[in-house]
C-alpha cells in the first residue's frame, strides 16, 4: 500500500501492523492515556536500593526497558544497566532508548547473546550501522522526539521499567539534571517515561538531602533511587557536530536564512523559532541574534535543544523565555537551573501531537538540517547515501509540523555527492511540512507556500527546486543508489504513529 | 458491617457500593490511574473561547465538573460557571470542587431548581448546613486533600470537565496562579484535575503573552482558555481562622507543642513538618521558629498549607525549603513565584497514597486542630457538637497518616462544650494515626506510642486519655447528643478510598 508520501508500506512487520501515513494532519487519536498501576509506599517505606536488587524487584524476560539520552554520547547508564541485566542472566530485552550513541556500541555483545533482541529508539553511529547489516532480529521503530513521547503516553511503546539517570536526587526520587557534578540540564525526554511507565527507578551520583529541587521528576512516580559512582561524563554532551560551521558556504546559507526571514516581514517582535546544533543551525541562531539586537527586535521565546547561542539571546534581550527539552553545551546548563526565564519543558510539552496543543505549534520558524531532501520537499535525516541507518529523526518531524515556517538549511553538495535527490533514500519528515530549503546555491520555496513566496517576490532570488535539482546533477552526475536487501531494518514512523517508511538492510 | 474504627458502614449508599476502613495502612490498591482520551490540536488552532461556548461545547446534562479552591472565599469562579449552565438549561450536574465556602452559598438555588443534584467535595459553613438538613438528592462525599487527588487519578471521582482558574495564563493555556491581581499562590489542587479530567479549560482574569511561565499547569493538558474580567478577590483567602491565636490557654498549648517536641528530641536539625492555618497551629509555627533560631536548628522543609510565618522561617535560615501546595495568606503568595526554595507541589505529591509515596510521609511532625477528638484518639474534623456538617476533611488524614509525630492541638472544652468525647460524632482521620494530643488542661499521648512516651517520661507531665475525659465532664457534664436523622447526608471516605463514617441528617 503506497503511503501519503508515496511509500510502499506493508500491512504488517513482525506480527505489528503498521498504519500507513495519510498526511501531517489527518489523523485524530481514538485512544486514551496509557495507564500505570496506582502503587502504595507506607511512610518509613526505604525507596533507595542497589541496582541489582532493583533488577531483581523488576525486570523479568521479554520486559521493555527504557533511557534519556540527555547525556548523549558521555551516557554511563545504559551500558551499567544492561551489563547488570545480562549478568543476572535476563534475556529477550526490549531497549526503548530515547537515543543510543557510540558510546553504546558494547550493546552489540548483548544483541548477539540474545539479551536484547529489540529497539525501539534512535540510533546515532556503530548501533545504527549494525542494525542496517541485520543484526537485530526484529526492526528498530524509530520515532521523533514527540512522537516517542506520544508511543509511550498512548501505550504505543509500552516501558516496563524506565530508568532515568539524575544528576541530583534525593532518596525519596525528587530528581532533575540542572546540578551536580554530571549535570546535563533540562531532563525533557524523561517525564513521559516517568508519568507512563509501569515502573519507574532513578539512578543518581549525586544524593541530596531530602526534598532535591527543583523537582523535574517527583517522588511520586519513582519506585526506587539507586545510587551510583557516576552516570556519566557531560563533556559527552557537546558532540563534534555541535560546532558553529567555519565553512564559508555554510556560513552563508546561515546569513540567507536571515535574511529570507527579514525579507518575508516574519523577523520581527514576538518572533520565536526552535534552534538545532547542527553547524549550520547554530550559525542561524548567532546571526538571528545579532541582527535582531541591532533592530531592536524582541522576540518571545525560543525552544530547544539549548545552546551557549541562545543562552546569550536570552541574557542580551532578544528573547524573553527559553523553553528547554535538552541541552546541547554546559552554557546551557549552567543557565537553566538558575535563570527563572530559562524553562524546562518536556518532549510531551515540545511536540506530542496527541495532546492539548504543543509548544512546536507556536514556534514562528524552525532550522532542520537533512541529509538529503527531494523534488517534493521530503527530508531525509535517518540513512546516508550509501543506504546506511545513521541518526534519528531527533525532533524534526514535529518543529517541521508545527512552525509557521520551516527551513531546511543544507549545502547543495556534500563532496561528490548531492543532497538534493529525485527522491529521498529514506522519507523522515514529510514534504508537506517544509516550506523553505536555503542551501549554498539557491533557495527553494515549497509551491504549497504562495504566501512565502508573494512576500519575497522580487526582492530576493528564489529558485525552483527542480532547477537546483539539475544543477547538482550537472555538477556531481546522478549519484549511485545503495544496495538494498529485503529485510526491513526500521520503522519510520510519523510522530502521530503512522508509518512513512521502512529502511531496508543493506546487502 | 463495622468498620476498623467501630463505625457502621452500609453495604451500599444511593447505589454506590462502600468499601469499608480497614485501618490506616492496609488498603494496597488494584487499580491503574484513571486514562483521559488523547486529544489533537494542529498548529495555528485557536483555544480561546467565551465561557458560553466552552459550556456548550464539553458539558452536558449529567456531567461532572471541578474547580479549585485556592481563593477559597474570595473565589468567583464556581459561581459564575454553574450560573452560565444553568442559563444554557443544563441539568443533573455533579459538582466536584476540591472545596465550597460561605461565598458558594448560592449554589443552593441551583440545587434546588436541579442544576446541581450531588456534590463530591468539602463543604464549609452553609451548603454543609444544607446538606445536613437534607437539601441534597445525594450525599456528599468527603475527602481528604490526599484522598481527593487519589480519586481523581483513579477515576474513583471521574472529572468531566474541570475548571481551573488561574491568575496568569497564555491563550493556549500554560497557567499559575503566583502572578497577576488575583494571585493566589500555588495551584496544588488543580494538577490532579488537569491530569486526569476529559477535558479542561482554564479561566483567567490576566492573559499574557505566550508562554506564560513558571507553567504550573501545562498547555498540553488544556482544552480551552477563557478570559473572563475577575476570577475572584484574593482578600477572600485569608478567613478570620487564620489569624494567630490570642488565647493565653492556646498560646500555652501552643508552646507545649514546641516544648515536647524538644523533650522528646524531635526538635533537631532536619526536623519537617506541616503547617496548618488555624490560630494555634499558626502559634505553634511562630514558637517552633523562634526557638530554632535561639537554638542553631536547620529543618529541611515545611509541607504546607503555607503562612507569612513559615515565610519567616525560610527567609531566616529555621527551614531550608518550602512544599506548597496552597497559600494561605498573601506574604506566602508574594514569596512563591520570587524563591527559588519555596517550591510549589501538587495535592498528589502532597498527600495521594497510592503513588511511589508522598511528602507527609517524609514530615517528622504535623500539628492539626480538632472539634472533638475521643479515648479512641479518633479525631472529628467535620461536624459541630450539634451535629451539623461545618467543614471538609483538609490535608487531616494525610498528615497524620504519614508523620513521624501527629500532634493534635486542641482546648479541653469550647466554652461548656466538651472537646473530648468517648467517641467523636465523626470519625474524619482514625486514632491509629494520632500520636500526641496537646490541651490546655494536659497532653495526652497514643498507648501505641510506647517510644515517645518513653522519650518524655519523668521529663513532661504526661495524663491519661481517660483523666482528661474525666476532667472535662466534671467540669460541664455529659454534652447532650444531637438528633440525627436515618438519612445518610455525607460519606467521609480515609484516604485510600475506603469509608472511615456516614454523616446523618439533622433531624
Amino acid at each position: 500500500m503506497l503511503n501519503a508520501v508515496g511509500r510502499d508500506i506493508p500491512d504488517e512487520v513482525n506480527g505489528r501492523k503498521l498504519k500507513p501515513f495519510k498526511g501531517a494532519f489527518s489523523f485524530k487519536p481514538k485512544k486514551r492515556l496509557y495507564s500505570p498501576p496506582l502503587k502504595a509506599v507506607f511512610p518509613r517505606e526505604k525507596k533507595l536500593l542497589s541496582l541489582k536488587d532493583v533488577i531483581k524487584k523488576l525486570v523479568n524476560d521479554g520486559m521493555a526497558i527504557s533511557f534519556h539520552h540527555h547525556l548523549r554520547n558521555g551516557d554511563a547508564v545504559v551500558n551499567k544497566v544492561v551489563d547488570e541485566i545480562a549478568k543476572l542472566g535476563i534475556k529477550n530485552i526490549k531497549l526503548a532508548p530515547t537515543a543510543l550513541f557510540p558510546v553504546h556500541e558494547k550493546l552489540i555483545e548483548h544483541i548477539k547473546k540474545g539479551v536484547v533482541t529489540s529497539i525501539e529508539g534512535s540510533l546515532n553511529g556503530p548501533l545504527g550501522e549494525f542494525a542496517s547489516h541485520g543484526g537485530l532480529p526484529e526492526p528498530v521503530v524509530l520515532r521523533s522526539h514527540g512522537g516517542r513521547a506520544r508511543a509511550v503516553r498512548s501505550g504505543d511503546l509500552h516501558v516496563d521499567v524506565a530508568f532515568i539517570a539524575a544528576s541530583m536526587a534525593d532518596d525519596y526520587g525528587n530528581a532533575n539534571g540542572m546540578f551536580g557534578k554530571s549535570a546535563f540540564g533540562a531532563m525533557g525526554f524523561a517525564f513521559a517515561d516517568s508519568m507512563h511507565a509501569d515502573n519507574v527507578v532513578i539512578l543518581t551520583d549525586n544524593l541530596q538531602p531530602y526534598p532535591v529541587t527543583p523537582i523535574s521528576i517527583s517522588q511520586t512516580f519513582v519506585d526506587y533511587v539507586i545510587a551510583i559512582d557516576t552516570i556519566g561524563d557531560p563533556s559527552g554532551i557537546q558532540t563534534g557536530t555541535m560546532r558553529i560551521t567555519r565553512s564559508p558556504a555554510r556560513l552563508n546559507i546561515a546569513k540567507n536564512v536571515v535574511k529570507f526571514l527579514s525579507i518575508a516581514g516574519i523577523l520581527k517582535d514576538g518572533f520565536s523559532f526552535q534552534a538545532g546544533a547542527g553547524g549550520t543551525s547554530l550559525a542561524v541562531t548567532k546571526f538571528l541574534h545579532e541582527y535582531m539586537k541591532k533592530n531592536g527586535i524582541i522576540g518571545d521565546f525560543v525552544m530547544g535543544g539549548i545552546t551557549g547561542y541562545v543562552v546569550d539571546m536570552l541574557e542580551q534581550g532578544t528573547t524573553k523565555k527559553i523553553l528547554d527539552g535538552q541541552d546541547f553545551d554546559l552554557r546551557a546548563v549552567q543557565s537553566i537551573g538558575r535563570n527563572p526565564n530559562h524553562v524546562e519543558v518536556s518532549h510531551i510539552d515540545f511536540g506530542d501531537p496527541h495532546t492539548g496543543g504543543c509548544v512546536v505549534n507556536r514556534q514562528t520558524a524552525c532550522f532542520l538540517g537533512a541529509t538529503e531532501f527531494d523534488l517534493d520537499f521530503n527530508v531525509n535525516v535517518n540513512t546516508h547515501s550509501d543506504g546506511l541507518l545513521l541518526h534519528g529523526i531527533g525532533g524534526h518531524q514535529d518543529a517541521a509540523a508545527g512552525s509557521f515556517v520551516t527551513i531546511v538549511v543544507a549545502p547543495l553538495l556534500r563532496g561528490r555527492i548531492p543532497v538534493i535527490r529525485k527522491e529521498v533514500t529514506t522519507v523522515s519528515t514529510p514534504g508537506e511540512t517544509i516550506d523553505v530549503i536555503v542551501t549554498d546555491r539557491g533557495i527553494a520555496i515549497n509551491p504549497r507556500r504562495d504566501d512565502l513566496i508573494e512576500a519575497v517576490k522580487g526582492k530576493m532570488e528564489i529558485v525552483d527546486i527542480e532547477d537546483l535539482y539539475k544543477k547538482a546533477i550537472r555538477m556531481v552526475g546522478i549519484p549511485k543508489e545503495p544496495k538494498f536487501s529485503d529485510d526491513i531494518i526500521a520503522i519510520v514512523e510519523y510522530r502521530d504513529g503512522t508509518v512513512l517508511d521502512v529502511v531496508r538492510g543493506i546487502k
